[in-house]
């Protein structure tokens, strides 16, 4: 009977090829099976990130989803189908790398392929580079400190749980920003906390850029753009 | 006149050589100069992640702390030398890189260094693995998804402030746990969150342990340990 293979949820960080951990690399060579999100147009983020190290002969699992037009349980389906995938090869002892943007488990879709397949074959995880460090990086400011607290949350709550949360701590990072910027800066104001606030947008990629809030209310700012603001200086 | 160096903030993540990023590996062979923080037996986390991969004939310059003997200002009078040691090279033209545990603005000591420097000198920062994400990792869950918010927080706070921050979040890292473990198990017992909370012990080192909250109390936990819960199973 053949040893199942491992199943790799690899962190491949926000962007930066060099933001890849010597562990992802090692992994990426060598495991025969390598699956990556995908959007509509079969594009996939994770897979650009470490394309130069994808050699031929790999066998190729992309995970196509259309959350947007679609909605969740098309998804929720694509990921079944992909996890059946999976455990076939995983079953004839082939290892199979998942590439997740960021880290597998900081708001990563790589949970829906380990609640499928955990369990049944041996799982390992590599971290990634988070796009709150990625973000507090590029703009050379400490995200939190000493005995501070930091929350973290997406720009999509509502604009009431997004302000109760967001006077309750010392230091905070507002991800998925977008259209959902107008809201938040609002909070930050009434908050008196809109000043020492910055926008970091596309980090990791050779057009990042660090905006004020006047700034980035002013120009508009995609959907992955974070916010990072601290009560300290 | 000679241009200036550039102070590199060196994530070098929590522990493991392989989850040091190809960016923070290929500016620590580049720099002439290498910073590092160590406890006051000369003993340092930082550079015995990278060990392997210091060149002789590099200019190393230790950054001794006594924080628990000595107190904040001999530490932060440490700082100082190190900054003004470091201010020397940079003006020479010399790069200097500043190694640090985890990530550089995660609760990181460089920010004691960025204030100092910043400004006067060009900076870059090499974001690392924080120890939330690589303890995730080792016990395979996830950290936080969807539009869930995450709080971070020291075990050091008092019980009141790790409660009303703990009650009002749907997912939790708290760090720094050690002999505050006790205080941190009572506050998510009165939550009802102590059921699935786990604490992870020396995550990327060859003895990392993912331990329950009963068998953590039982066994008493280092202070770089760290619990994660999260409100969804």
């Amino acid at each position: 009977m053949t040893a199942p293979g491992t199943l790799y949820g690899l962190g491949v960080g926000p962007g930066d090829p060099e933001l890849v951990t010597l562990k992802a690399l090692r992994l990426l060579r060598a495991c025969p099976v390598i699956a990556w999100p995908a959007n509509p147009e079969g594009h996939s983020m994770a897979r650009a990130v470490v394309a130069e190290w994808i050699h031929p002969g790999k066998i190729e699992v992309p995970i196509v989803m259309d959350f947007v037009s679609k909605g969740r349980e098309s998804a929720l389906a694509a990921y079944d189908a992909a996890a059946d995938t999976l455990a076939g090869h995983l079953a004839e002892g082939r290892d199979a790398a998942v590439l997740c943007e960021g880290d597998p488990l900081f708001y990563g879709s790589f949970m829906y392929l380990l609640e499928r397949l955990a369990g049944r074959f041996p799982v390992a995880i590599v971290p990634g580079i988070t796009s709150v460090a990625a973000c507090a990086a590029v703009a050379a400011r400490p995200v939190v400190s000493l005995d501070e607290g930091l929350t973290v949350l997406p720009a999509t709550l509502p604009e009431d749980a997004l302000s109760a949360r967001l006077a309750a701590t010392e230091a905070a990072a507002v991800m998925k920003l977008g259209r959902h910027l107008p809201k938040v800066a609002a909070v930050l104001d009434r908050l008196g906390r809109a000043e020492g606030a910055v926008v970091v947008v596309r980090a990791g990629h050779e057009d990042q850029r660090v905006l004020s809030l006047p700034e980035a209310l002013s120009e508009g700012v995609p959907y992955f753009s974070l916010l990072l603001t601290r009560n300290r200086p």
